[in-house]
């Protein structure tokens, strides 16, 4: 068989093995940060730094949900697509994976109301995530959809860090690591969905590496996450202005 | 009481009157085409053009409102927001507002795939339907929530509508009209919420402004699509070139 820009360069199960290899090579799984985290040696101070950066990825993945949305002239897909925003704002107040999250700020000894506040969020953060935002909002259908693939590789991550948290830290209860308990039972839906949508729209060479292309970048969002939290609170520690300090929006 | 630009240009009863007399002035109800359509003046032609050209607003609403809440990082007014998607797409397929709007389709002749297909929609109509979209993406939040305030004057014409074309057509039974029916319930809740917030932050003279603006333009948005449709189809009668015309898209 010639590849021609109407043959797909590879088979549905061979571009299914890329996508899987990309995360093989790329998820922030094997992140120093996540290492020292889920193996019990980061500070508490650390782990605060984290849930308080973490939390504006949180809250902007129902904003890139949204921005997927509004674009999206199809009333099935969309539908589809909404269950993810109902996982993170939930159907009332307190509920979702938003409020989940601030359970485990609380765990940790963080004030909920000043980790929603998004104060001392780094800069770095905020770019990385924003940059996720815009992807989503700019980028054509096909790539949009193949950033969200990260989920594939969450489970496994999810697992290792609710083992580890329980088994290192004194805060890490039931309660507390619900949020990631939970997104075992969600995100296997998403994945199914998301991964068997893009190979069903991957069809050409160019598009199987747009997607690919796609699915590298989100993988720079999350890595660049956890390089600005090592270096500001791991080594060299230099926290950037502004960006929260030990002690900063602890509960009384 | 003098004004700065700390105080209320008007409080907040004078300015909700104010959006109210926009309304009296500027909604769509007072256009020639939709005194002829409720009073039975147009032909089947005439109504089916409109059936097609409205499908494509019914379908932008609900990807108008993911726009709004890609930008909204409060998960309680994302929240609140979403309802009005879940009225549009529904909860299962063949089920929302866009859904009932092809029974309408369906009622007038028209094959409902023809109509989702979007062929035939008149430019006119688009680029009206793609501003307000792009507003609401674009334009700060004040202005994006009172863009939606032309559902405060949607009850008494949806009231109209059912009345003259239930006494004027053999088409408008109660399957046909459910649209209308059904946003007779669902949009209360969604004015309530919107005029109380626009209230809520619209409390300098500029803001108030703004706001005011904002429901003139998308009056605008509304009356465009009127005109369009009374041009092409009503006199002098020029169909654009691409655009319905009679005998396409009809039923078996």
């Amino acid at each position: 068989m010639t590849n021609t820009p109407q043959t797909p360069a590879q088979t549905p199960v061979e571009f299914e093995a890329r996508l899987r290899q990309i995360g093989a090579d790329l998820y922030h799984d094997k992140h120093p940060f996540h290492i020292r985290l889920h193996s019990g040696g980061c500070s508490m101070d650390q782990v605060r730094a984290w849930v308080v950066n973490r939390y504006y990825y949180q809250t902007r993945i129902p904003m890139k949900d949204a921005a997927f949305m509004s674009r999206v002239s199809d009333p099935n897909l969309r539908r589809i697509w909404r269950s993810r925003i109902e996982d993170h704002d939930g159907t009332a107040e307190g509920e979702g994976g938003i409020a989940r999250w601030l359970k485990l700020a609380r765990a940790v000894g963080l004030d909920p109301d000043y980790v929603s506040s998004e104060v001392g969020i780094m800069p770095a953060t905020r770019f990385a995530v924003d940059a996720y935002v815009r992807f989503v909002r700019d980028e054509p259908l096909l790539p949009a959809v193949a950033s969200s693939l990260t989920e594939m590789f969450a489970p496994q991550i999810h697992r290792d860090r609710i083992a580890g948290l329980m088994k290192h830290y004194d805060f890490a209860t039931l309660e507390a690591t619900t949020y990631f308990r939970q997104r075992l039972n969600e995100a296997p839906k998403d994945v199914a969905f998301g991964l068997q949508w893009v190979l069903d729209h991957a069809l050409t060479q160019a598009d199987q590496d747009a997607a690919a292309r796609a699915l590298v970048f989100k993988t720079q969002v999350l890595w660049a996450q956890l390089d600005a939290l090592w270096s500001a609170y791991v080594e060299p520690g230099h926290i950037p202005p502004g960006a929260w300090q030990p002690a900063d929006g602890l509960l009384p």
